[in-house]
């Protein structure tokens, strides 16, 4: 019979739609659910980008050029000269979304038996992506303790080796809202360059910080040219993750030849859609503030909330709108399904993402769960409360069994 | 210093878009160029697709399910029952185009040093797909003088060897034109069954035939579910390729549920573009007869044209919208340069692909070219009969050289 490649075999399932069957069981009893396993924002898209498109008049919806349309490529360049980041034209590739801008960076750089670097817990998509071209991914480890932080030069040295290729880190962080400092920025990319690596920043959360300072883009590293690749969307930015709508960012003239030439081999990105991302990028910077400010508020209801559940652990994040947390529970699939099958409260219960996903090291993560702020406040503090009596029915069920 | 992937290397650049800077130049010096070259297809796109997505009325532009819009898939489902064809939802997943549909199905089956079978010439960015998994194609050779026809047990057998992982064949064929018989779609078939290899059909041109019959689809073969894998499109079908929204279809579950794994990986399709192509299957099928009639003009046109010119070898294509061309000139990459800086015809020239960016074998194809028919027929006569004066000068240059 027909075998398939090893590398798809390698590759799993979303852990955030792991629980799919389960959910859809659970809402056909009549259960509610707050689902804070997707981050999916519920901000409006900026209306200017249905009107854009709206008013899209060519006859024929044809293909756009394979680099992207000059409109999204130069709209992108603005964006970045505001972050006194100058790029040419040709530093930017448009993508479909952010994953594509990552899947063509990584089939650039690994090749079977390659290795690269990511901080663990990251983001699980990076699995497919790495495994797909045949690579693997060394995790460096942090913990719930740290506070997830890994700009460590000790840390990462070690891992090292002759098949290492490229770092990945996403910053603000996906699960952990870690947001590094520039000095942290600094050494990973002496870091990258000490050993001839590429450093990757997947920095789709970029406006997500809350600290008042702006990320430290890793493109302001002057210096840095040849090893850096952003990836880059609007997907979150302008709340449009339907649009895929992304760009790859690099100043390596080597690395963005090669990436042009899988860009001509899919053809393009969905025209209309550059079309509309191109008018994004025209919103007021208040847009960024008030989506920034809403965020917060979630942010620290969440972490209120959290915060009055006995045993549960979690570091403020300072970025992205996630939070890890360590539940003081056995094993946060089993509490998950246990929440679809045989909880409520009120006819209510909660989804999160469970945190094993989010770890390369085998065991890693059993006990944490990885929870989305992308909800409306009044329901994130509900989701709350029901996560907390979930958690205390679930602690005094495993005590009597 | 940094290497990139031994894959990405081994990709090259679109052929088609190979004279770019040259078409550059000339249009800058007034020159006007009838575009032989791409298989942009000017017919107007059905009205319902702007008006669908005008009428799009949610406040969220949001990821759509990772397999696709529920009513998309329906909509491909019902186009496929009109073609006596059953498949159930699980069959089909919606894809970023055709392109990332094939980039899934390819990744899925081969790993480093896999080959798959393709009769030649074939579409160059077929060679991106294959390389950036790490096989390689293994060409099936056909030749002008024999209609590049290639369904043929004697010739395809002895290419198959332990490393042979799968046949992908367009169908109607790109750049060739050739339809296969229901004949030949069996014969395809049971070489690929009796040697255990996926059967790739690439049919994003199945409704483009010329000879009054339907294509027969590799899903019309009831006992080969396992085996076939469709790649299909509304880029051409419905002329809207700047949609980028396809289809991957098999009854092979197993295939079916890895591909789900890229799926999630890359998330969504764009949304939209999903809305937009499940209202495109609602157009009526005399849209079809109506494109095709103007498509079997055209086709008509630049086979009289082509006819006129002494030297020029080519047979009329029975489906898609190209002809190869064998031209009496010693290098086609040569001519079109020479086209593009040397020559023009009441200021005008013509581009075409050359075609030896279509063959896997090297040195095969130079005197040959591929034509899209995808303009109006009065600018197919004139390119007709630029092409033909051009010959004419650049073999009679030729001569006295």
């Amino acid at each position: 019979m027909m075998k398939l490649s090893s590398k798809i075999q390698k590759c799993g399932f979303s852990p955030m739609r792991k629980f799919q069957s389960y959910q859809v069981a659970a809402e056909a009893r009549g259960l509610k659910i707050y689902h804070l396993n997707i981050g999916q924002p519920d901000i409006e898209t900026p209306k200017v980008f249905f009107d854009t498109i709206r008013e899209f008049r060519q006859p024929v919806l044809s293909y756009a050029p394979s680099p992207g349309v000059p409109a999204y490529l130069e709209a992108v360049k603005r964006y970045y000269s505001e972050l006194n980041v100058p790029l040419q034209q040709g530093n930017i590739l448009a993508t479909t979304g952010g994953s594509e801008a990552l899947e063509i960076a990584l089939a650039c750089i690994l090749d079977d038996g390659d290795e690269i670097l990511i901080p663990e817990p990251f983001y699980p998509n990076y699995n497919t992506f790495v495994r797909i071209t045949g690579g693997s991914i060394r995790p460096i480890s942090t913990s719930p303790e740290e506070g997830y932080r890994y700009a460590d030069r000790a840390r990462i040295e070690p891992l090292i080796n002759e098949h290492t290729r490229a770092i990945l880190m996403t910053n603000p962080g996906n699960p952990t809202g870690v947001v590094l400092s520039p000095e942290e920025v600094r050494l990973m990319a002496e870091i990258a360059r000490e050993h001839d690596l590429f450093l990757i920043g997947d920095e789709v959360y970029r406006e997500f910080v809350y600290g008042g300072e702006k990320l430290t883009t890793l493109l302001e590293l002057e210096d840095m040219a040849e090893y850096v690749v952003v990836i880059d969307s609007v997907s979150k930015r302008f709340s449009a993750c339907g649009a895929r709508i992304g760009a790859l960012i690099s100043r390596n003239q080597e690395l963005m030849a090669n990436a042009m030439k899988i860009c001509q081999g899919r053809l393009c990105a969905a025209t209309l859609d550059q079309v509309g991302a191109t008018a994004l990028y025209g919103v007021d910077s208040s847009y960024f503030a008030a989506v920034q400010e809403e965020y917060k508020k979630r942010r620290d209801t969440c972490m209120e909330g959290l915060s009055k559940i006995p045993g549960v652990m979690c570091e403020c994040p300072k970025g992205a709108f996630y939070i890890m947390a360590k539940l003081p529970v056995d094993d946060t699939d089993r509490f998950q399904a246990w929440l679809l099958e045989e909880f409520d409260n009120h006819g209510e219960t909660v989804m999160f993402a469970p945190g094993e996903g989010f770890y390369a090291t085998p065991g890693k993560g059993r006990d944490e769960i990885r929870i989305a702020y992308a909800l409306q406040q009044r329901d994130l503090e509900r989701a709350m409360a029901v996560l907390a009596s979930g958690i205390q029915a679930y602690t005094a069920r495993a005590g009597k069994s």
